[in-house]
């Protein structure tokens, strides 16, 4: 059978592309060869966010104090959470399968090969296609530092199913995903050290709140090791009958090393260009070695396209949503365009730490003039009704016409408040424009209100 | 002396706009009898939210588990629970005051008294003003029922101030105070009956989500009588001591009566509009009896201004606060107008309930022709991650040309996330414009974009 549009790769690109075209009546084919959601759903976004919601709860329960709800006595339960966890995740892959199903989308559970534009083969059959969508993710990336193969490890993917707790960890990359573990382990407990080569934690996130961030996880206990290259990895002695990592490190006050229980490499993620026939379509690359994709997600080929942490932009779930669409759209004959101008960049720690368009650096490496706003999040009544003794920032970045460049938040909701500055960014909204809304008081989203 | 601008009330209309007046340098003096913060800081919006967030936390606890987090006993301490929000209430406070003095506002504690539209009276003292702005606010209806001279109540103000919880609590009025009081002292274990006239909880909130948090209410054990009239009230036979109140209603079935040792009079409220020499004024009035206002705040008398609940439009803070603003605007001869098309509505249950613009009934009363998308909550993989075994709705209300006229969420945090949907319809978005924004992946927001 012949279809209009094949889809390699089941994460949120992927899935997203294939629900929106089967919406539209196209006949789909989806290919995955593990499970439907990808990274995202079952190893990324999803399951962190359940743990963390544990780990939130527990703080929670050990913090009620503050709001007069006492509690003499409380434990977590690991295996529970991580089953939690599990239980989560099935639920939306079957959600994220009911609505292809339900868009009438062909799945094709394998590895999928591509033979030229318009053919791809999985198993014996060989699929014909008039659109191709390359939606094959990213994975994690395992720098080569000496002494790699010879100690065990954790990714990511080994950290959302520990069987028991460390008694200590250590985290080598200080960026979103080795946050967002250190926050989770140091929560329930365990002795944290994250390494990062950078002078500062989350690299790409505003600079100060990200500081800010880190002063306060330090006060929890965990230590951070910034402009820190770890040269090389070794076996250390054991302890209670564990064995221990040793990771050495060089900085600006010489060498040294760690030792840690468990030993999470988190430093970053690449693009997945291998193992589907790639190759055979010969496709433009960029200079930093991505495929080159332009405003409409196409390639340099007519008909191919390619969407998500493949193309390299941002590794976002939420870009490849937006990216997805805007493929399809162009294969339907619809006018649409991808914009990166705002998108946004969350990490769910607690108090999480969320951000959209530009940084005060970005301004600066591109020499734009701007005027920063910041505020405490004690300015929002509800945030002081909700967050006893925590404290928060806000921060606007402006431009000289008063239009929104960029929004950062530090403080809860972050994550769902962000959103707003994304809106009036992507929209293109001056202060006193967006100041005309009315936003529900009290809520921690007046902050964005108040100082504009 | 002479100012440009003299304000009586200080509450949020008050203060913002003598913040805005201040900021913009001109002489603003603002007349309070009370506290600054009006009824919303000191004994509305902010008291409520501090004490149900105790509440949050008590029920957090209480359900730990759902997130394998174990606490084997939780208790709370009411008199701390009431002493923090007096905390946090005077910290509110001191904040606006300060703001105000940094804008230079002169402030006046004391009962103003209008003599016309240039001349206000405080004490023995006498104001000039080239602008008047009025912003008494609202004062709680009680309504003339049979025997309510006779018996105890507790208005709003007592119920924020109780020293020990009643066994059982009488509601009348199940808007959104009679609500929010309802779901404080169900949470703290009180037996509580909520006795409303209409037909559904939360009159002007969508209906059907309305009906869907009564249900839950009702299963966590509040008892609803709907359209059931309250005929009269008298004193009942005392419990365990303790005197108790005893309402007599009417409704289809016939009548009867509740007994509880508390009730709580929570019908309305109604704009304060004596007491400050309004009559001298003589301004234009509304059908409905309410102060006639143009789109910039002006009443009749050019030069004299009202806002907040003394309009009578809507008795919410954000709408003050708006109100404010424009009126001080059109002062500075600024272009700007009121618009009521997105005023967003919140309930802090637990989970919280919100709409913003058209309801389903308003658009049926209109005639206007409308669709309705509706999905479980369950649809944002992030609700399901921090909600287990809760439910939850989105509708969001369409016109013909797809631009957004309504949205209604029930399911946390509605409240921060209503304000995307405030946005979209402020800004008279289409179901394509608002879809182009990238929502941060995994949010409970997303839950909008994933109906467009």
């Amino acid at each position: 059978m012949k279809y209009q549009v094949a889809i390699i790769g089941g994460g949120p690109a992927g899935y997203t592309a294939a629900e929106v075209a089967g919406k539209a009546g196209m006949s789909v084919v989806l290919f995955e060869k593990q499970n439907l959601g990808g990274v995202c759903l079952n190893e990324g976004c999803i399951p962190t966010k359940t743990l963390l919601y544990s780990a939130k709860t527990y703080d929670g329960v050990r913090h009620a104090a503050k709001y007069a709800v006492h509690v003499p006595e409380v434990s977590f339960d690991l295996p529970k959470i991580i089953a939690r966890k599990q239980k989560v995740v099935r639920k939306l892959v079957l959600g994220v399968k009911a609505k292809l199903t339900a868009n009438h989308v062909t799945l094709v559970n394998g590895e999928a090969s591509i033979i030229d534009k318009n053919h791809v083969k999985c198993g014996e059959e060989i699929y014909e296609c008039d659109n191709m969508l390359l939606c094959t993710g990213s994975e994690t990336f395992i720098p080569p530092i000496s002494g790699v193969n010879a100690v065990p490890y954790w990714t990511h993917r080994d950290a959302l199913n520990a069987k028991e707790l460390p008694a200590s960890l250590a985290i080598i990359g200080g960026g979103v995903i080795g946050i967002e573990f250190a926050s989770f382990f140091n929560s329930l407990g365990v002795q944290v050290t994250v390494i990062e080569m950078l002078d500062e934690i989350l690299g790409g996130m505003d600079k100060e709140l990200s500081a800010l961030l880190r002063a306060e996880y330090a006060k929890r206990g965990i230590n951070f090791m910034l402009s820190t290259k770890v040269v090389s990895l070794a076996e250390a002695s054991s302890k209670d009958g564990q064995p221990q990592v040793q990771v050495h490190y060089e900085n600006a006050d010489g060498a040294g090393s760690v030792v840690a229980v468990k030993l999470l490499m988190s430093v970053g993620r690449r693009p997945v260009t291998q193992g589907f026939g790639l190759e055979n379509l010969k496709l433009e690359k960029t200079v930093r070695g991505n495929i080159n994709v332009d405003e409409q997600m196409q390639t340099s080929i007519p008909g191919v396209y390619a969407c998500g942490d493949l193309t390299g932009f941002s590794l976002l779930a939420h870009t490849a949503v937006r990216e997805a669409e805007v493929a399809i759209h162009s294969i339907m004959g619809k006018k649409d365009g991808m914009s990166y101008r705002a998108i946004p960049g969350v990490v769910y720690t607690n108090p999480e730490i969320a951000g959209v368009g530009e940084t005060e650096e970005s301004l600066q490496a591109k020499g734009v003039s701007y005027r920063a706003v910041k505020l405490p999040m004690a300015y929002s009544g509800r945030f002081v009704a909700e967050n006893e003794g925590v404290n928060g920032v806000c921060k606007l970045l402006l431009a000289e016409d008063n239009k929104i460049l960029g929004a950062h938040v530090l403080g809860n909701p972050a994550s769902e408040i962000i959103t707003l500055a994304g809106m009036a960014i992507e929209l293109n909204l001056t202060t006193d424009e967006w100041k005309k809304i009315v936003f529900p008081h009290p809520t921690v989203g007046e902050i964005f209100r108040e100082m504009l």
